[in-house]
């Protein structure tokens, strides 16, 4: 996605040769002008699945999902990694790993809202060793639902998880696919 | 907003004097339709603000508050629970206590994404005892931001955070507010 491109070369902030930083207009200040277009996109590549239902994981993937539900006028549920009191005891569990924030989660998705009549549409910000996805993927499991696919905006290419995925057979589709960071450059994957 | 209310009136849950749970729409499965009318909601509301930032906390604040940034074509920034190695070291902080969660966080916006010449709309999906908001407060303050108001799409009445933040001379708008949940029975006020 040319744009999305052009957006990362101008604001994404290399940090060494592993990092780079979106945080300005992606992960923690939003554009949502660029949400609704990465939407749009998706809906394009997906638009043949019958998709019945987005999921995410808190926090930054919620806002692309957002975005994603209303392009394909379907529900969107967020799996939470924190407890809560108000979230049903009856819930699909699992555990994902954050390299960023050095912590396991706890990530859960009530059972009302996935189901086995589901088509399911995983959503997220980065694709990068794959722990965030992975989990999704066991959610949807658990849930007798059926995957068509996972929506990443931007896959570190040079990280294992988008291998991890394809080769179980899962349809992923990156938006943006960087190659490698090494030199303070960004090579994105033709 | 009467199509809030009716669709809190049909899809929500009374648990107790006061708990409600609306997580069938608002706060875990999302109705993104529902989302974008909010969005028009707040525009409407805070037409002459001249808003230059949307603020909100994670997590489920993200959806609502992405909607109202595409409205009024201005960034969306969520201050972040957790610590995470790619947020900024400088980050302006506060700490806010969670009911639902019984946990106390540090909640934290980078200083990149909030400064004096900006005039900040806070969202939120729920007002209870506004520990939440007034931790959006104090991060808005820090910054020398303006604050112009709070958006929020329920708020209980009957708890003290609405009170507080008014007694404070902020404008707050509540798109429902419920009144009672006394004998299973939700009441708005009018």
């Amino acid at each position: 996605m040319e744009l999305l491109k052009e957006r990362i070369i101008k604001d994404g902030r290399i940090k060494g040769d592993n990092i780079i930083k979106v945080d300005s207009f992606l992960n923690h200040q939003i554009d949502a002008s660029l949400m609704l277009e990465i939407g749009k996109e998706f809906k394009r590549l997906f638009v043949n699945e019958h998709i019945t239902k987005i999921l995410t994981i808190e926090a930054s993937g919620i806002a692309i999902a957002s975005f994603v539900a209303l392009e394909f006028g379907v529900p969107l549920v967020f799996a939470k990694k924190t407890q809560s009191l108000n979230l049903d005891k009856n819930t699909f569990k699992t555990k994902v790993y954050s390299f960023t924030k050095q912590v396991e989660y706890d990530v859960q998705v009530s059972t009302s809202y996935l189901g086995k009549d589901d088509n399911i549409l995983i959503i997220d910000d980065f694709l990068a060793n794959g722990h965030a996805a992975l989990g999704l993927v066991d959610l949807v499991k658990q849930s007798g639902a059926s995957l068509k696919g996972i929506g990443i905006v931007i896959e570190k290419g040079f990280q294992m998880g988008g291998r991890i995925l394809r080769e179980q057979h899962i349809r992923v589709e990156s938006l943006a696919i960087i190659e490698s960071l090494e030199s303070n450059t960004i090579i994105f994957k033709e």
